[in-house]
C-alpha cells in the first residue's frame, strides 16, 4: 500500500511517521513545496527576535533523517499540481529541475497547510509573511538592512509575536488592526490588558483601520493616515490551502476549508485531509470550523495514519485551545467567548474573576485575569479566557480538560487541584469559578455585566461601593456610594431604596455584600469582577483614542 | 438555629463564612482553641525560613474582623472539652480565664484538625512541631540561640519544607525517615529525584531508620548511631484528633479518623465533621481514607455549611491531589501511586516519560519526569506522579481534572491543551501519555518496567541499546548490546536470536525500534522511560547506601 502526503510540516509529518510505526512495509512518499520539513512553524517569530539564537533550533528533521529513521521517501521543494482522483494520481513538479512526474497512491493525505491572506492593494509585494523558512529567511535578510521602523498588519497571534520580536531588535513597531482589538479570541475587557501590555513595550496599536497601499517607506491606512515602516509584515490571518482539493473535485466546508468527516476522510475516501487546509467540528457549537493550530494538526495527521492502517479511531470536535505570550504576559482561551455566544443567540452566563496566581501571602503571586462563559441552563461550559502572567496556561488547561470531559461549570468546584502556597491557593481560581457559576445557577447570587450597568442604573438601581473609605477615592465608578463591606451590616439603613448593585475590587466583598443585603431583605446584585473589570472594560474606549490622537 | 464550629482554621472558617452568606440569621458560634483562627498553616514552614517575611502576612483575619464582616462570633483560645450530642451541648473552657461553660448547638461542626505525631521516645519533649502559629512561633525563637544543626524526623510535605526553610537559615539538616524513600506518595524512581534534589542543597539523609531517643545536642537512631541536633522537628505525620468525637459516641472510621457520609455527616444527625479530623472516600478505591490537605478542607467547610443551610450537596469522593516545592524541584501527585496498586492487587500499567517542559527549541525547557497509573483493562486512569520544574503542576492538575471527569488513560491524547512554544508542545506531555496509553492498551506496543528488566533477561531476552555510539559510551544497562536507531532497519539481522528489551534514553526512540522490530517478526518490548528512568531507580539503592556510608 502506498501513501502520498503532500505537506511535510506538522499534520503531514506526524501522519508520515505514525503510519510507518505502524505499517513497517507501508510505502510512504511525503510532497513538500518548500525546502524544508518537519520545522518548528509556531517558533519561528523567535528567531527573528533572537530568542531562539539558532535557526537550526527550528529545523527539527531532514529528508536525509527521515529516511534513515522512519524510511519515508520525503521530497522537498517538490510542489503537487495536480490531482486526478478517479487515476489516483498526483501531478509533481520538482521545483529544482522543474521536471513535472507523476505519482500514484492507495491513499492520499493533504496536508497542505493554510496560506497567509495578501490582501490587494497597491505596493503590497514590498510587505513580508511569515509562514515558513523562507519567509524567516527573507526576514532576517531584511532586518540586516538595519530597518528602523516596522508595521505589522494584524493583531493575531502570530502578528503579536511578530510586532514582539521585531521590538526585541530595537524596531519601532505599530501593529494595524481592522478590529478595535487585538487578538480576536479574547473578548474586549480582557484584549485591553493586551492593549496596555504592548503600549508599555513601546509597541503602537492601530485599531479599527486597514492597510490601504504599501508605499515606499510607508504605509498607508484606510482612514488616509501615514505611517513609517521601514519593513511591513502581513499577519491578518490565514486561508485554507484548497486548491489542489478543488481542483480534484473534493467537497469545500462552509468555512472555506476542505470538508472531511470525523475519520478525517475527504467526499472521496482515498483522500483524506488535516491540518489548517481541513475543517474541524467545533466542540461548543457543533458546526464546522477552521483551527490552525499546530496540536491540532499533529493530533489530525497522527490519527489519520491510525485510519489508514485500519484501525478505528474518530477525531474528537475542536475547542480551538489556544495560548499566546504578549510580552510579559501570558494570554490562554479555549472554547467560545462572549461574542461568540451572543452572535450564536446562545443563553450564556459570564463569570469575571481576579485571582491571584498562587497564595497572597507567598512570595511573587500575580493577578490575572479569568472569564467563564457558560449555560445557566444546563451548566455547560461554553468557553474562558485568562490574561495574566504566572499559572494562566495551567487554569486554562484545566477548564479545558473540563469542557471535554463534559464537565459542568458548577463541577469545577469540586476539582481537586494541586495546593501548596508556591503554586495555588487552597480554593483554586478554577474552583472559584465554579462556586460562582453555581451561586448563579442556583439564585444564590445575581450579577450584572460592565456593559450592563448603565442600563441597570438607568432602570432605577443604585450603585454601592463596598470598598474601603481610601479605595474609593482612589477611583470608583460615578455615582456610586461609599458603603465599606466592614460597617455594612450596621449602615444597611441608610442605603437608598429601590434595587441595588453592590460592588468591590474583584467581585469578592460584592458577593459578601450581595448576600447580606439579600437577607435584610433588599434587592441586589453584584457587578460581576467588580471595579477592576469594570475599569478595564470602559477605559479601552478611552485608551484607544487616546492613542489614536497621539500617533496622529 | 445555632451552629456551633469545632475549629476555625480552614474547614471551620470556610464552613461559617459560607453559613453566614447564606443565613444572615443564623447564630454561628466559632470555639478555637489556639490564639489563632484562619491563619495560613501552609504558609508556616516558609516564614520559618524568611521566605515570607512578615509573621502578620499568615494571619488572615481576626476574631474581631470577622465579626464585623460575617457576624461571627470567634472566639480563640477556648477549647471544647466535652460534646453532649443527647442535650446538644458542648463544654467548653476559656484557657484564660480557666472558665468553664456550656454552649448549645443546633447544628455541631468537627474541624478540629490533625495532631502532629509524637513518638513516645525519650527526651521527645525537646523535639518541636510545626502545626500552629504558636509551634511557629516556638520555633523562631529557638533560631534565635542560633542552633547549627537541626534533625527533621519525618520526610513528607512538611518535614521537607521545613528542612528547606531551616536550610535557608543556614543550619546542617539531616531529614530521619523510617521508610526507605521520603515524600510517600512517591514511587520509589521518582523519589530518587527528591533525593538527590535534597543532596544537592545540603540536606542529609537518614532512610531506613527512626528516631529512638531526643538527647541534649543529639538525637538516637534506632540504629544506635547519633547525629548532632541543636534543633528536633518532628513532621512524622498527622493523626485525625478524634478525642471528642469519641468521647461524644460518634462513629469513628476504620482509617481512625470520624466517619461521615456523603454529606459530612457523622453517626449523630445533628453533627457534621470535616477537614483532616474526618475521613474521605478515595475516588479510586472507594473505602474510607485521611486526606489531611487545606483544599480538602475548605471544600468540604463550605460544603457543610449548605447541607445546615437545606442544600442538596455531596462531598466528592477524593483523588488527594497534592503538591510541593522541594527547593528547585517541583514534586505532584494525585491519585493512586504504583505500590498502592499493587498492594490492592489492583490490575495496572504504568508509564514513565521525561517530557520537556515546553518545545525544547524555545529557551528554558527543563525535563520532567512523570508517571501514570492506569487499569489496562478499563483505562481508568489511577493517578500520577510527576518531578520537574517548569509545568509540573499543571499536568499533575490536567490529569487531576481528567480522572474526576472519568476520562481514561487514552482519552488524554485527546485533550486539546494550550500550546505556543514557550508553554507547550504541539503533543504535551499529557497527550503523550495518553498516546502510550493507548498503544499499550490495544497493543501496538508492549513494555517492560525497570524493575522487571532483570527477570526479563533472565527469562532470555536481550537487551538492545538504540541510542547512539556516543550515549551508549557514556552509560548504558550493563549487557546491552548498542545498535542506534538510525541504521537499525539495516542492521536487525545482526541482532541475537530470541526476545528483544529495547531502550533510548526516555522510550521514544526505542518505540520506534519497537515497531520496526515487530514489523519485521520480531518479539519485542520497550523498556519504559528509557534509561532514564532505570538509571534513577537502579541508582537509589546504592546512592542511599553511600550517603549512609558516608554520613557514618
Amino acid at each position: 500500500m502506498k501513501t502520498v502526503i503532500i505537506g511535510g510540516v506538522a499534520g503531514g509529518m506526524s501522519a508520515a511517521t505514525r503510519l510507518r510505526r505502524l505499517d513497517e512495509s507501508a510505502e510512504i512518499v511525503v510532497l513538500e513545496r518548500s525546502g524544508h520539513v518537519s520545522y518548528a512553524n509556531c517558533g519561528l517569530p523567535y528567531h527573528l527576535g533572537g530568542v531562539i539564537a539558532e535557526r537550526d533550533a527550528l529545523l527539527l528533521q531532514t529528508p536525509a533523517g527521515l529516511r534513515e529513521r522512519f524510511a519515508l521517501d520525503v521530497r522537498v521543494r517538490h510542489e503537487v499540481v495536480g490531482v486526478d482522483a478517479a487515476a489516483r494520481t498526483v501531478t509533481v513538479r520538482d521545483l529544482t529541475s522543474g521536471e513535472v512526474y507523476a505519482e500514484t497512491y492507495d491513499h492520499l493525505v493533504l496536508s497542505p497547510g493554510a496560506a497567509p491572506f495578501v490582501p490587494d492593494v497597491p505596493g503590497v509585494k514590498r510587505a513580508r509573511t511569515l509562514r515558513t523558512v523562507e519567509d524567516l529567511d527573507a526576514l532576517v535578510a531584511a532586518l540586516a538592512a538595519e530597518p528602523r521602523t516596522a508595521v505589522v498588519v494584524g493583531g493575531g497571534f502570530v502578528g503579536l509575536e511578530t510586532a514582539e520580536n521585531l521590538r526585541r531588535r530595537g524596531l519601532d513597531v505599530t501593529v494595524v488592526e481592522l478590529a478595535d482589538q487585538v487578538l480576536a479570541p479574547l473578548d474586549a475587557e480582557l484584549a485591553a490588558l493586551v492593549h496596555a501590555e504592548l503600549r508599555r513595550h513601546g509597541v503602537a496599536l492601530e485599531l479599527g483601520t486597514a492597510l490601504a497601499a504599501v508605499h515606499d517607506d510607508t504605509v498607508e491606512l484606510t482612514d488616509g493616515r501615514r505611517l513609517a515602516a521601514d519593513l511591513v509584515v502581513l499577519a491578518i490571518g490565514v486561508r485554507p490551502d484548497v486548491a489542489l482539493a478543488r481542483e480534484a473535485g473534493l467537497a469545500i466546508g462552509p468555512r472555506g476549508g476542505v470538508a472531511v468527516d470525523e475519520h478525517m476522510r475527504t467526499s472521496d475516501p482515498r483522500v483524506f485531509a488535516v491540518g489548517d487546509a481541513a475543517e474541524k467540528t467545533d466542540a461548543v457549537g457543533d458546526g464546522p470550523v477552521l483551527v490552525p493550530l499546530a496540536n491540532a494538526a499533529n493530533r489530525a495527521g497522527r490519527q489519520v495514519a491510525d485510519v489508514i492502517a485500519g484501525r478505528s479511531v474518530r477525531l474528537a470536535p475542536s475547542l480551538g485551545t489556544a495560548i499566546v505570550k504578549v510580552f510579559g504576559l501570558t494570554v490562554a482561551v479555549t472554547g467560545w467567548n462572549e461574542k461568540r455566544a451572543r452572535a450564536a443567540g446562545r443563553d450564556h452566563r459570564v463569570v469575571h474573576t481576579h485571582p491571584a496566581s498562587h497564595a497572597g501571602y507567598y512570595p511573587g503571586a500575580a493577578p490575572m485575569a479569568l472569564k467563564l462563559v457558560f449555560d445557566p441552563g444546563t451548566g455547560e461550559i461554553l468557553g474562558a479566557q485568562a490574561v495574566g502572567t504566572e499559572g494562566v496556561d495551567k487554569r486554562v488547561d484545566v477548564i479545558a480538560t473540563a469542557m471535554r470531559a463534559g464537565l459542568t461549570a458548577p463541577e469545577l468546584a469540586d476539582l481537586e487541584l494541586a495546593y501548596a502556597p508556591p503554586f495555588g491557593s487552597a480554593k483554586d481560581p478554577v474552583n472559584m469559578l465554579g462556586y460562582v457559576a453555581a451561586n448563579l445557577m442556583d439564585g444564590t447570587t445575581a450579577s450584572v455585566q460592565w456593559h450592563e450597568l448603565e442600563a441597570a442604573v438607568a432602570a432605577g438601581a443604585h450603585l454601592v461601593d463596598v470598598r474601603t473609605a481610601g479605595e474609593y477615592a482612589a477611583g470608583h465608578v460615578p455615582g456610586a456610594l461609599n458603603v465599606p463591606l466592614d460597617g455594612l451590616r450596621e449602615r444597611a439603613g441608610e442605603l437608598p431604596e429601590g434595587p441595588l448593585v453592590v460592588y468591590c475590587g474583584v467581585g469578592v466583598r460584592a458577593h459578601t455584600a450581595t448576600r447580606l443585603l439579600t437577607g435584610l431583605g433588599r434587592r441586589v446584585v453584584n457587578l460581576d469582577g467588580g471595579y477592576t473589570t469594570w475599569k478595564t472594560a470602559t477605559a479601552t474606549a478611552t485608551a484607544t483614542a487616546a492613542a489614536a490622537v497621539t500617533a496622529a
